[in-house]
């Protein structure tokens, strides 16, 4: 049994003077040709079970022969995790300018078609560690900035540092009312089968501000731009988020479950040696194009009647608006239905809401994953 | 069929200029020595379902012969219902001053020796009339105060104003992650048998500053001095608070199973004709010495084991806490239990807490109401 | 004198059942080729000194002869102007979703290759006409989509659709604590030196998602368009973000003086028939590239050494960082300065700050406006 | 030259695990029969300049010979000081409870009678210290409770055992836009003329909730108690709320003058052996009952013409009260003032407010204090 190794990384410091650190532990491989893996939890202060999850896994990888660099970063964002508003965690968005934690990590903006032309005399494997180099440094420049740096791009952009030192990224989110589901770049779609995740987002291979995206997106730049110049390469990193179903909620025995479907993932990539069968279970997913935002087309009080991760025809109820201060008119109790079939995804999280305020996400032209 | 009349009480001005009101409906008794009643929910702005259960009761109401007056007052706090911070409500306290939106009411602090020795010369009914108006007349003088009344003041002493107007006053709240429970003064337990409510808490006769005890207080302390004076009166206000369950949750069914356990109770104090029977159900009630409060001794992530509503024998883990940044301690996953049997009734909403958080509330030396 | 029509715009419904509204307040010209004009304040809800302006400025105007439109929109969010959170109010971004309220404005995104294909053959004055139909009509189909419309879309495209009628737009705003500034694209600094503003900030004529851009952008492209097509057009559309000193203050004097440097721009632009001259006054300006944000190297509490609107020398105090805790230290006390002149145009409200919080916004390279 | 000597009390622990340590700072005097002094800063999470205030006096204490000890508690709640909200500090009330941190004392409800029945026999030093025992044993109590204690509550008594250490007690805050201005209690107006503080508040002798109140009232009790009983003693504990001007400000220059202005009064005491005069200056107060909160009448923008700290004439305009919603009526622009002479002591922080908000507190029936 090898326990992980305990270190710390410092992100940030608060105003009465307290150093905010991240926990990272770090199992290490014995292989070095395998792949190495960063896994993150707890990017937004609500979305907690990822932590039970990364521990789970810990554990069971104690009893596993480990070849890939494995780094955990868990509670990665303590100012979103203490913000507290009432009862609940106000952990979605910096408190201060309101921009989304999960929209902080940086878009290199670099010129693919100089640093190809100056690197393409490497060997495909020294041609990515230059690339990794150069992903790395360009983060090292933005926390250097002569002007300093905002407290959102200090915490992201220190955590875009480990996961680009990483050939796997795993970030662990989670929906606000939610059942599972993952976030998978197009070009990886054969990797969804391996998580215990009944749902998949088929994403485009584009940035689009996330941690699963800052990862992947320079990789596949590259990889296109070779391609155009001739030049063959397969794109060596993978990332994904995962959304653990519900924020504001710890399940040790769930999260035991989410950790095999990981460990099932790491071992068909050949980060551990044992191998680990995913769950049989059906998995199904949609294009972006397809997921649906819903807002609400009016205020009032909502009850929420369409389970998530459930089929839910068209013409059924969705949701019931309760206007009480209506009562008496035909608007005092409005159910609300979809002109096409669905499966909701999420719901928001009150029970209550202006007019507009984004009540289900829906995933539509839904299809088997096979 | 009888629908109720519809009106309005504004209750405050917002800073861009909307008047604030609050929807008010009555159903008029055709026997005006029938019980009034008045029922208000949602003083707490993410405690959604007393809304779902006046409404249900209404429509229950319009299908039964109605002998006292009653009146609605849903939504009764629109400038908490409407305060959102992140996806939730910050609906308990007042944004700007934190006080609690239910302890705003006013405590009367009347000189009651002498105004029973100016009134005890009237007969029973008489001398409830002048005690009533009283009461009402406090409160407008109140709302009248030169330098002006704070909002929260304002909202709370015109709803306690239509309060002292009624006979039976139902104030509808929820916990935040709860069972069902009653609060319900000691000189009353006989009438907690009537509501769909498996837990009462049995609270003194003096004020604490909620709305029920704002109701009921008064007059017991009136009974009292009478009794010292060697008169015999029977209190003529009967005050509850309902907890409905769990906050930011509309469930319309269960509504339904709540209006008709009001219905019961009315129905048992005369005030619709038609006889109503109580569900039959166990129902169990602890006093409020006897109801604790557990602080997280420790900070963390939180997974709540207790149910709400069940028996946890002593020794059974109530929570777990994880620290996931103490990986490789044994303080890394703690579960937590109790050193006395009891009830959990509610716990708190987050699944992340900070030192001293308030986990659980429970009940200890719970016995039967029979 | 001829006072202004009211009106009112509805832009969204509150979770309580509340109306929004805003009022609207129209002076019609008598001269229909006039230039017309809309002035929204307020829509970040602590920069209230816009309203008094336009309360100044509507009285000024009641004694003018008035030759185009004007429509004035104060109190122009309503939703942030609400939101207070302890004895401040919370109004730069939803407090549901954190986005900024200032950059919901819908970015057309039309193809003006198309459109000016299509209408080329139209005269400018028609080609203009159809134009703004065309921002107008992508307005309304963006509030009628069918999956519904954010509250903060709902709000900002409604303004919008009032901007777009208007060939003058001016957006008054304020900073944290500020002095006064406007922000003035690049193809109009010459309409600078009539606002009684010291600063302008010259911005490109791109869209950035503010109110001035998302009203002048699309006129700006077209315009570029037609020019590489060979046929001159000239911008019929100026819009202009002003910021009128420090938030979350009311100064009727200083609002007095804003709303004559106004009159002065509107009587240039022949929207009153009368001569007003601007204010006899310095007037400086740097660019964008030059407008520098200074992020707090480190945490603590913030003595603000700099005076806004003052030239400050490299070298010399902008803050004095206080860590009372690491007194006995050389970093209990740290001055810190900037390596460059500049001219500090605003700093952060509160005197406590975390590491990364803006401290202050200086414009360096800074010339004089002739 | 001496400089104090540095320690930590802990009293948190956040979510994600940070400990919550506050810094301490002790000067060791060299007699013993000298008074010990404990001075706190920032238990309001924006009253920042009393940080300022500790920095600066403990930098002139330096050079002076210290008789009595003395104990700094800079950054007293690092809960509140973190807590941002927008661009300001929302650190008045515990973001969970909205119980003000300042309210969270423990008042011991001591049972005077049997204790002094059981120590009376002891001379007045020995019985004082027994006394403090008491006082400092029943806060150990109150942080051991088997079910646990609020997150507030551990804050507060962990500094109250501290303040119940020592024989004079300065907790240092500041009013939201405010002169400076002192709580002196009644049996203590003699040494408010020490300090460089314009305006006294002079509060009865009786628990309130606050630190200085919960410092001298036991003892307040105990002299009573001992009097009514025939013993006379002098309250040997001293203890002052100062408001140091207004919250989110940090000025180091005024601090000075405040440090000075402590250095006084603790040179009177002979904490000091150096005599330090106090400032030349007029000082004057009012009782507590003559200390006036105005509420606004009507919501809307508010324009504080009235200035803190300089005498209001009746009829003279206190606030404008902008509403441009109703351009066109007379309430448009509404001038408010009093009916009697005042001192307006502090104003709310923000330009709008809602219907019922504290604008002014006012002193009224102001004396000298000589």
């Amino acid at each position: 049994m090898t326990k992980a190794r305990t270190s710390k990384l410092t992100i940030g410091e608060l105003a009465a003077g307290q150093v905010l650190d991240i926990p990272l532990f770090t199992f290490k491989g014995r292989d070095s040709s395998a792949p190495s893996v960063y896994v993150q939890a707890n990017v937004h202060g609500a979305e907690v079970q990822g932590n039970a999850v990364i521990f789970q896994l810990m554990t069971l990888l104690e009893e596993h022969d480990i070849l890939g660099d494995i780094v955990f970063a868990p509670l990665a964002n303590p100012l979103g995790i203490n913000q507290k508003s009432g009862e609940f965690t106000l952990g979605r968005f910096d408190p201060i300018t309101g921009v989304n934690w999960n929209r902080e990590y940086l878009d290199h903006k670099l010129d693919i078609a100089t640093w190809f032309r100056e690197h393409q005399h490497l060997p495909d494997a020294e041609l990515f560690t230059a690339f990794q180099l150069t992903l790395v440094e360009s983060c090292h420049q933005k926390l250097q900035q002569p002007w300093g740096i905002t407290t959102g791009h200090r915490l992201a952009v220190n955590l875009q540092t480990l996961a680009h030192q990483a050939d796997i990224v795993l970030d662990l989110h989670t929906g606000p009312k939610s059942c599972k589901h993952l976030y998978c770049p197009e070009y990886d779609m054969a990797s969804a089968k391996y998580f215990s995740i009944p749902y998949s987002l088929i994403i485009p291979n584009s940035f689009g501000g996330a941690m699963d995206e800052a990862a992947f997106c320079p990789w596949w730049q590259l990889v296109e731009y070779a391609t155009s110049q001739g030049r063959e390469l397969t794109n060596p990193v993978a990332a994904f988020t995962l959304e653990l179903a519900s924020q504001e909620r710890i399940d040790m025995q769930d999260a035991l479950k989410d950790a095999q479907g990981i460990l099932a993932y790491l071992s068909h990539r050949g980060v551990i040696k044992e191998q680990v069968l995913p769950a049989v279970m059906p998995r199904y997913a949609c294009y972006l194009k397809d997921y649906k935002k819903f807002h609400a087309p009016q205020s009032g009080m909502v009850e929420y009647c369409a389970s998530v991760g459930e089929q839910l025809p068209r013409g059924e109820t969705l949701v019931n608006i309760l206007r009480v201060d209506l009562y008496g008119t035909e608007k005092a109790l409005m159910p609300i239905s979809l002109e096409q079939d669905c499966v909701p995804i999420l719901h928001f999280a009150s029970a209550s809401v202006h007019q507009g305020t984004e009540l289900y996400k829906v995933m539509t032209n839904v299809f088997e994953l096979t």
